[in-house]
């Protein structure tokens, strides 16, 4: 059984080829996903590439309730992605992303517990240097 | 191709089967790896369970350059999973987690970089109540 | 005119004279509110009491949306009396708390945005020692 | 009995008509306040918006003593709006806010304790677009 | 020319003959110092052994000014040596502790500013293991 | 004994003649040493200037591990500066600071645990205004 959360992790990891095959196993448990990619020193950015992927692919209505639980799920994805040390730019970092958003329930075929919708970050953070850089992870969902 | 940072979040999110193909992949790849389970109001208990597997199971030397290492690898992921607010029972939320260590080259056969050593987490946070819990994550790693 | 968050800060700060005429507006307005004391350096026993006082009092239903939404507004209140230190007993000081939760819509009448909880927290923080403490005051409010 | 803390609460959060009935209750308390307003996603400015008003309206004396519990009471104040993640247009989000600042004794009368300043902000942030934001507060107070 | 804050971080460096000497060159600029000891994996015992040795020795006057300048700068100076992650036993580390207290004008013969509190700590922590641990230092300082 | 911590630290306090002494001990005891200046609103020019001289100045290979080691030292002599609240321009406040840079074993003639780095910060922060600042200090270091 796949979560939602872990859909998302693992959608964000994942190559083309398994891609294809969770897209068709999360039509199929009635989730919806989408991945997208951003790089920046400048953590605005990242927050502005999530938000506008995440209206423009209609994951969210266009009311301040659903905008407020994308915001903090995106919100706790950067902290995660930062471990401790909020900031990139302003602490001499970068961070070159995919992310995804992944909307449904906690769990499939949970009816009870409504919509949540999921966001995961993961790629390199380090100097703004090639290869000075390791790997980075977070994940943050809340109720919609 | 499969780094040291993807292979330690494949590896607490998969179940049995997939866990042992992964296990086969890193062998080849010389990643050593390995996976617990903890869970705990109290945060000690999670870094506590995290330090004592990497102990018992050859995972650093006994230097405290490594131990090092570890710790902060450890901590971050620990971040992680907190999403910003640390902390568990001070703030009336418990945690149920897998775990995985694994140390190797931050990508495979590279040579340059020496070996790294990546903590994840991976499981549930809530109030201390069932199913009232969604899921978090957490990656950190370090030279070592 | 009165909105949630405004209602839950001005019924944490009035004596009872004024409470009750803030009680009767909140009803013709469809808002419910509830107001509570805790004092403790153990800052669990700030969010057990109020979680406790809106279970009872019937503030959410019992499921874990309601809960999440809860508990992240007391959160966000209990970072406001912290001011970006996070923490009583283990430095040393030591809270004594009037709170309120208040249920409703975010502005009276306001039938798209659904409810909003919002908790309040007032009162003085300090060395545990009587007459050493000055006032904090904390304000968190989520959709539920 | 109205503490300062509590009348810089009042003040932020009062339309005219009261405000105008808690200034002439400060006069005859002794203490000094004042009210200004600042919007914006530049957590600098609100800062500097404070500290202007603070010293063209005389709150201090130029001396850096003073200067510094100001500046400490609006951190404290701006931490409370945040609530536990520093930052404004860093991670996409805007402040809309009215601010007040009191001096005065703590409490009316309590001669031994000399003059503490108090810093409130009340208002809204969110999101960069009309409506899709929700009230925030901080209070934060200092001995002068 | 000797500050404050370098004093108090001198003395917590220093062994007995330089301390011998420092302390004669405070008295003559007009400084009060004071030099302790603390071990803890208990944040707590840390804040209470500052606090307790500077009332017993006299360099706070009992009234809550002084007493929430003292606790500031014993908070900042913790904050120090813990390099942005709050917290000792929680995350699994100890600390052993020297601190200095210091108190007089910030710098010497300043007399427009008043007397200042300056708080450092300085020693290890780490691991409770022997010599798993690295040197760490803090300073904390404000008007009293 | 001269640890590297105690090292960095007397180096940034110290001035021009017991620099030279210091200096000389220091390479009696196989440490390097550098020390340099930098004074900013900016966080990520007081970064800058201490990666630069440190690669300048060959205390790092260039590779990521030692680029790793180095980076988390000034962020972490960053916190310490910073005291719990992260920030300079955007919370309206400015460092002057000299900072010095240690490279070495932990311990004189501690063989078996390897290079450490060590990065102390120590200046004045405050308001950007002549005067209106005070001191400050901060230290961080890790193996390399």
């Amino acid at each position: 059984m796949i979560s939602l959360g872990k859909l998302a992790i693992l959608l964000v990891l994942q190559d083309e080829t398994e891609e294809a095959l969770l897209r068709q196993r999360s039509n199929v448990l009635g989730y919806r996903i989408y991945k997208g990619k951003v790089g920046s020193m400048d953590s605005a950015k990242i927050f502005a590439a999530v938000e506008t992927a995440a209206k423009r692919e209609g994951f969210i209505s266009s009311n301040y309730r659903e905008e407020h639980a994308l915001y903090h799920s995106i919100l706790e994805a950067y902290q995660g992605i930062c471990r401790g040390h909020s900031g990139l730019g302003n602490v001499m970092r970068s961070a070159g992303l995919l992310f995804c958003i992944a909307r449904g329930p906690r769990t499939p075929g949970n009816q009870d517990d409504g919509d949540w919708i999921a966001v995961t970050m993961y790629g390199y953070m380090g100097a703004p240097m090639k290869g000075f850089e390791h790997e980075v992870l977070g994940l943050g969902m809340n109720p919609i």
